[in-house]
């Protein structure tokens, strides 16, 4: 970050900072996953996490694969919104010791996470076709797409199951 | 929040904790909306993120009603997420130059802070209604439409003028 700089100088400056944005989130997501599904009680939802581990790492490829694309180094900016995402997680993970509101307590944090993701994808898709790069756009596109699908597959979980569990 | 101690025991502790959070996320957003106000310069951009402002106070009188009805003491909760997605928004925008590039990085700002209150509104109505409080739950839901309105009318102005603009 250039602070007191005005290094942002047009909209493909923009596009490639928050592909570096998005690139630290998904590695810091990566990294926090394990723990998520360590702590998780519910079988379906320590699954969910597994798999959704398997697909940060797909979407940490596809972003280097738009870097090359489009002749950008590949390079993390620190993003303090996702520091702040997981650091509220993990903090509330914390105060919690009843397995089932746990679990809920992990859903929600995991879906701030997506939702943060979804924002930020739904960006650069858009960026991306103003900027005539329909090619990076599909690549990210891919990428929105399971995030929402995971998304929708936590509120699932919980409506379903764990918060059933939880409130009993 | 209580380090080291485990202050959240029952689905009703999240669920207030979580208001307390949102509460402080609304707050925090209702004194960063007139910076943004003051930073754009597209004229629907300012207008809406002037009616976004109208609607906030709005969003934080009915959090105050659901703490009244679900007889929990209105407090407010530090919450590092909404405190990371306002200064990575404050250090992107302060990067800026250019005015329509700067309208279309606000209005992604714009869209991570309201992508962070439809996940926690969504979660708060979910968990309502699991603690046998549909009236709790449907407060909430007019601020989770709302929300949503808000995104879906922020990526309309992205797609057919912002980008356009800051692309040229």
């Amino acid at each position: 970050m250039g602070f007191f700089t005005k290094d942002i100088k047009t909209m493909d400056d923009l596009f490639v900072h928050t592909l570096r944005d998005i690139y630290y989130a998904e590695n810091k997501i990566a990294k926090a996953l394990p723990e998520m599904i360590e702590k998780a009680s519910d079988a379906k939802l320590k699954q969910g996490f597994k798999a959704h581990l398997g697909e940060t790492e797909n979407h940490i490829s596809r972003l280097q694969e738009v870097f090359r694309m489009h002749g950008a180094e590949i390079e993390a900016i620190e993003c303090p919104a996702i520091d702040g995402i997981i650091e509220e997680s993990e903090e509330v993970a914390g105060e919690v010791d009843d397995k089932a509101v746990l679990d809920a307590a992990l859903i929600a944090a995991a879906q701030a996470v997506e939702h943060y993701e979804i924002t930020r994808y739904g960006s650069l898709v858009a960026w991306a076709k103003q900027l005539g790069r329909p090619d990076c756009a599909s690549v990210l596109q891919k990428t929105l797409d399971e995030e929402k699908a995971t998304d929708k597959k936590l509120t699932m979980l919980a409506e379903n199951a764990v918060n059933m569990r939880a409130a009993v």
